[in-house]
Formats: C-alpha cells, structure tokens, sequence
C-alpha cells in the first residue's frame, strides 16, 4: 500500500461523479474515486490530465489512501443505495471522517441519516448538486446541510469547484441538518416550473403565433437578451437550431411529447401540501408531466374534440415574453415562500439571500431573475414574500395584461396553459383580501359540523343551519 | 351479566357515531355503544326511542353483550386511535368475529390493518361513510374494502341504514382490502374539487354580476334545478338566506374566509402523483384552502396590487351555470380515472358504475350528474375515462364557450378561479395529440443526458447538444 496522499474521494463514476473528480484535480486537489466497475475506473484515469486524479475498484485501498480525516462524497441513486453505501463504509472509518451525500436524496432519508451518524461520531454532510453533467466538470451549484466546523473541512475543495458569478462562488452551507437537500428539492421544483412554462410559451410560439423552429430559436435568442436571460432559456434557443441526424427534421420534431420524471418532482408538491404552502404553478408541472404520458388517452381525445381553428384574437412575441416573465417570478415565488416555511417548520435557519445568490451560477435554474431575488430578500424589511419587493411589484403590474391576454387567447383556442393559469390564479387569490372561502367553511359546517370562525370577534362558531 | 342480545356494537359515540347507532336501531337492529365518556353513553340512552339501542362505558359488558360472531365498528380519529382500539379489543376477541373501520383512514394504514388482523383470523372491513351527522342518522352512503363473505356478514345492516335513490341501497362492497378507504379519499378530493369550483362560482357571481346574497340564494336554487343538481348546490343556496344571529348581517359575510382542513384533503393529491395519474382540479382545492389561510399576506397584497375595477367584458348566469358544470364533469372525470388507475395499482377490483350508483344518494357529493357517470362507465365500451363518453362529450362541447369567457373575465377583474382554470386546461391537454413536452424532453436530455424517446422510431436516444 501507498502511502495515505489524497485529498477527497469520489463513490460513484457515473458521468456526475466522474466530471465531478476531474473538476476537483483541476482545482488543485488530489482525488481518488472507487467503482466496482473496471471501465468507468479506466475511463477516469484516462482522462485525468495532471495526474491529479486515480481510481480503484478495489475499496479498501480507496480508504486507505486517503489523507485523514478522510473527505468521501459519494454520488449513488438515492434511496437504498445510499444507505448501502454508508454501511459498507462505516467499519473502515475513523471518527471526525467526513462523508457527503452529493446526490438527489429526500430531506427526511438525509435527516434519518443525520441522526444515525451523529450517534457514531461520523461527520455528515447532505449537497444537492445542480447543473448537470456539465456543471459538475465546469463549476456546479451547491447547497450544504450540516453543521457549519463539519462544511469548514470540505468548504475549501467546493469553492474551488464551484461556479462562480462575479467571483463569488456558488456554494454555502445553507443551513442544519437535511438543509441542502431540502434547498435542491425546492430547486428542482422551481426547475420543473420553468420548463413547463418554457414549454407553454413554445406551444403559443407555435400554434398562436405560427413560428416555424427556425423563428422560435430567434425569439428565445431574443427572450434571453431580456429579463428572461437564464440557462433554461438559453438552452431552449439552441434545442430549435439542431437538425435530426436520422431524417432530415429538426430535432425537436421528433422527439417524443412523453416527458419523463425520475420520481423526485413529486416530493416538492407532496411536502408543500405536508407542511402548508400552496405552490400550484410547481404542482401543475408535475401533473403535466404526468398527464403527457398518456399519449394514447390524448390521440383519442384529439379526434373526439377537436381544437376551433378561428381564433380572431392575437398577442404580440412581447405579449408573450412578458406573460413567461410574469410567471416565471411567481414561480420563483412560490418555490422561495416554501423555503421560508420549511426554514421555521424544520428549523434550518435558512437565508433566502443567500440561497438566490448560489443558485444565479452553475445550476439549471440560473436567472437574471435572481439577482433581483437575492436584492429582495436582502432587504431586511421584506423576509416575507417575493412578491412584496418593490421591484417585483412595478414589474408586476407591467407585465399583467400581458398574461391576461395571452391566456384569453390559448383558451379561445384550446392551447393548455397549466403552469400560467396556475401562477395567475395564485397571484389573484394572494391579492385577494376576501376569498369566496367563507363559502367553503359555511359549507363544511353546514354537512359536516366542522365549525367556523368569525370575522368580527374571537372564537368557534356553529350554527345549525337547517332550522 | 346479562345475556348477550346485541346485533351490532359501536366504539365512539361522538356525533357521527351516536347518529349512526341510533340509525342502526331505527332500522330494527339491536344496537350498543361504547365510549369512556358517561355524557355521550347517557345522550345516546336518552334519544334512542325504540329501545333498541343502549350504550355503556365498560368495555367489557360492551363485548360480552354482542351476538357472536360480534360486530363492532368504532368511529374514532385516523390514525394511532384506530390502532389503540384494534389492539384494546384483540384480547376480548374470538376468531371470526369482525371489526368495521368506520372512520377517515388513509388507506395504507387499512392496507397494513387488514394485514395484520389476517393473520389473527379476526375479520375486518374498512369502511368509508359519506354524509356527515345527518347522512350517519338518515341514511349515509358506505364504501367497503374486504373480503366478499366478510361483507356479507354485516350487509343486512349496512344495506338496511344507507341511503336509497329508486330503492337502491347506497352502500357496496367495493373491492378488496383497503379499496373502501380509497374510494373514500376519492370521494373526499372530489368534494374539495367541487367545493372550491361553488366558491369560485359565488366570487364570480358577486364581483362578476354584482348579485347580492338574496340573489346568489336564487342563483344557486335555479342551479338545482337544473344539470347542476346536488346536495353541495342545494346547502349553497340554503346558505345564502341564513342570518347571522349575532349581527344584522347574513351569516355568510361574517364568517371567516380562512378555509379549514382536517389533513385529509392532501391524500388524494400525494397519492395521484405516487401512482401517476393527473388530477390538477382537485389538487387546487388544495393549494386555494391552504393559501386562504395567508390571510395577512393577502390582506398586504391587496393593498399593494388593487384589482382592476373597469372590467367591459360581461358574461351571463347561464354563462356561470354552464362553466360551473363544466368543471364539475372534468373534476369528476378526473378522480374516476384515478379510481381506474388504483383498482389496477392496487388490484382492488372497482366497479366504477357500483361506485357512481353508490355516490348517487347519502354523500355530500350526490348530484344528477352521477346517474349519468353511472351510465358513462356501464357501457361496457367506456370504461377509460368518463371524456369518452357520448353523452358526456356532447355536454361538454356545448359548455365548453361559456367556459372561456367566464375565466377570460374572470382574468380581466383579477378573480382567482383556480379549478376552473384547473379544468379546462386538464381539458385543453387531454385533447392535445401533441404537446410541447417534447421540448422539456429535449431540455433534459441537453443538461442531463436523460436521453429521450423519438415519435418515428422505438427505442431511447441521446444528444450531444452542444458540438
């Protein structure tokens, strides 16, 4: 055996993981990485290129030669696969070693794992990483749940990784516990709004304002110069330029409209509704999702009612922006309210300033947009809701009827504009003083006895309503 | 000691419970209860009038007084209450005797009662009730989950209290093991559904028509004349014409708009994006009640972004009436379909029909429109979704105008209609061969390598987006 000499080890050669390490030699860091496969072993040595990285199937020597106490990430599925990891690892640890989940787990599997490494005096560490197979080997995004002297053992290596804006990196421990993978859910959740309303504004792009593939790149190209200036965006004006390698198509024309989800876009809507925050634009890309797979329901339904094709009414490119601007924010929003909950109910003491600020580099939601949400919530007297900063309200305004418009027009003509509708009703009930909900509490008390409260004094009230 | 002489006993003499025991007894069937709480033993004593019902808090004269095979249904909170009762009375319990959970359980924990309690050979039944205190005392509507012969065993009684539209009992054997429970959360998130789209109704018709509370009663009483008919519809307009005792208002302006729930709402909604079935109408009933209870952020919000007063556009109250029922049908459609998705998920064997026909009397959410869903899913050639009925398909390209301009004004004043937003864009997806989730499909496979499915070929396909 060699003597212990590296600096971070790496469980898991995947694409992340194997992007990940490299990116962590090229920072200047010695790394190791451990799979039982022999290619993706042999795939990592080639392509290490100053000799700063190594790999081994073989696990034993991969703790072994790395410098106490040992820094171990590993980038496994979430799940069992986790906890599997974590046992085959613990005989061979030594207290104060440092172990990092860098995957996508569930908050509470991290918060299970937290307490059950606590007792054995192991350091832990949950990261949700964001950014892709790119972002890991570029500069990733990372949000760190833990106690703050363990993030201090591994912080140098993730600033180093990091992406960086404006020469701030773009990781921080954003709180205790299960933090980061709770932060990474809620990014995703934020990510999965984005894309169905990017998807929406390709559909009214296509069918209300008639744009071939070519103009729909020049329009999101043109968006992406804009306040809508993100990845998402950027990305999406490049997905239009690419030709089919297998017909003479463009590529987006055949791919299948089927989207996929690998489970975890659901956690975000199932823990809003758990702990009380309504996210219904983020609710709406889940079910969307959902509802796309069922091609066959669809095609039937298609030839049962058909879509009118005389729609007299239209809105401009810039009634569209504006309307993908408009929901955008209000999707952000919502994705921020419920971190602002969580951080109370779960007692992570999270900075919302501070999470707008890592996620505007290297993760697939990167905004312009963040850059006023990390203002807004730095503002002391606004810790509430997005949608009471000032700039986001002369924005607001602007941008209304706008969405109204565009709206009106998919209806007329049969175009599902879920994740818009969703942010729009949102906005409206949240500006509504009196919702139609004292209906709703009549109603229960009436069936049901459930009781209601008053407007105009303290207390419980019944009535028997059918005297 | 007496002898034992009771037909049927009851653990939980809260009002459901009372009621429903003192229906039993009414119905010929000698009836006891038990509860620790001497009042409600006493109270149940002094309203039974035929003598057929009695009540007592020792458990054991409770149990010694039952027939055997003994019957015994309690009516106590979901959740750890309904597992201390179970296991209270194992003891006491001989094999083949058998247990009713009348209450709200979720239905994994029936999934894992009925489990356990097989391998007692205690029999178990879990049993949804619909109704509220008077459904419990007239007639509720019960759906059960368990074995064929152990229904049977309690079938006599059950029939004899429910509910009967044209002499048909509202209670069946709905499937196996915990498929009377997740009927019932079905149920449950329709109601919410249908609740939240009366509410939206009645905004629409304040802000929209400017009707007062006398005129809303007129409204909601035309209503019930016509497709619209139901009990929810039918206490609406009842609603409208209480007046507060307390103030010289109508009760309905003084009660608080904070929505409650008991918790159960959610079920429906996490459980359809665990088995994958989209049913975003029911879901924003959920997200509404939780964003009503944000009272002072609406009340900041209102100030900060007034809602438009000079609206040009007008509907009608046949307008209101037609989108009203339209969203009625799609969030009806929407939980049969995810009751067609669980029979299959959870091989429970539903009669989509036998449910309608049950939910037709007895339930808060009893309405004519379900002798047509009845109907819709007996013809043998339908049994995948309540949009591919004739019927039903002729019902909704009729309403499908008044839908557009309700929620186009609805826009324009800044009224929330969430579920009616929720509906017709579920609507507008379902109906689209095509959707634009090619392009999430291409943006995941851009930043992820999730790869993609093509329309033209089988198989699964990856990009290199950026050469």
């Amino acid at each position: 055996m060699s003597e212990a000499k590296f600096d971070f080890g790496l469980i898991g050669l995947g694409v992340m993981g194997k992007n990940f390490i490299l990116n962590v030699a090229d920072n200047g860091f010695s790394a190791i990485g451990y799979d039982l496969d022999q290619e993706k072993v042999d795939a990592l040595k080639r392509e290490s290129q100053n000799g700063m990285a190594s790999a081994t199937t073989d696990k034993l020597q991969f703790i072994r030669s790395l410098k106490t106490p040992r820094k171990v990430m590993f980038l496994v599925p979430s799940g069992a696969p986790v906890d599997s990891v974590i046992d085959d690892l613990m005989p061979f640890l030594d207290k104060g070693d440092l172990l990092i989940d860098g995957g996508n787990s569930y908050f509470l599997d991290t918060e299970r794992r937290v307490t059950k490494l606590k007792n054995s005096e192991i350091n832990f560490l949950g990261l949700g990483i964001s950014g892709g197979a790119k972002g890991a080997r570029k500069g990733p995004s990372m949000m760190a749940g833990g106690d703050n002297d363990v993030y201090e053992l591994i912080s140098p290596i993730l600033e180093s990784v990091s992406a960086k804006v404006n020469d701030e990196p773009c990781v921080a421990r954003v709180g205790d516990n299960s933090a980061g993978h709770y932060v990474k859910m809620v990014h995703n959740g934020i990510e999965y709004g984005l894309m169905q309303l990017i998807a929406e504004t390709y559909d009214l792009a296509k069918f209300g304002l008639g744009l071939s593939n070519k103009e729909q790149a020049e329009l999101f190209s043109g968006f992406n110069e804009g306040k809508l200036k993100s990845y998402l965006i950027e990305i999406t004006a490049d997905i239009f330029t690419k030709k089919d390698d297998l017909s003479p198509k463009d590529l987006i024309d055949v791919i299948s409209d089927r989207a996929k989800q690998k489970g975890t876009g659901k956690w975000i809507s199932q823990n809003a509704m758990d702990i009380g925050i309504p996210i219904p634009a983020i609710d709406s890309s889940v079910s969307m999702r959902v509802l796309s797979s069922f091609k066959e329901e669809r095609q039937k339904a298609a030839l049962v009612y058909p879509k009118s094709q005389s729609d007299p009414s239209r809105f401009t490119k810039t009634d569209l922006e504006k309307a993908l601007y408009f929901s955008f924010i209000v999707t952000f929003a919502q994705g921020m309210r419920q971190l602002l909950e969580a951080s109370s109910k779960y007692q992570y003491g999270l900075d919302l300033a501070e999470i707008a600020k890592i996620w505007r580099g290297g993760c697939i939601i990167r905004a312009e947009l963040l850059e006023h949400i990390r203002e807004a919530f730095s503002d002391s007297s606004n810790k509430e809701h997005l949608l009471f900063d000032a700039y986001i309200i002369s924005e607001i305004k602007e941008l209304l009827p706008s969405v109204n418009r565009v709206i009106s027009v998919a209806h007329n003509a049969g175009i599902a504009v879920s994740g818009m509708s969703a942010s729009l009703n949102y906005f409206n009930a949240f500006r509504s003083e009196k919702l139609p909900l004292n209906l709703i509490q009549a109603q229960r008390d009436y069936f049901g006895g459930h009781t209601y409260e008053r407007l105009d004094k303290p207390g419980i009230f019944h009535t028997e309503w059918e005297d």
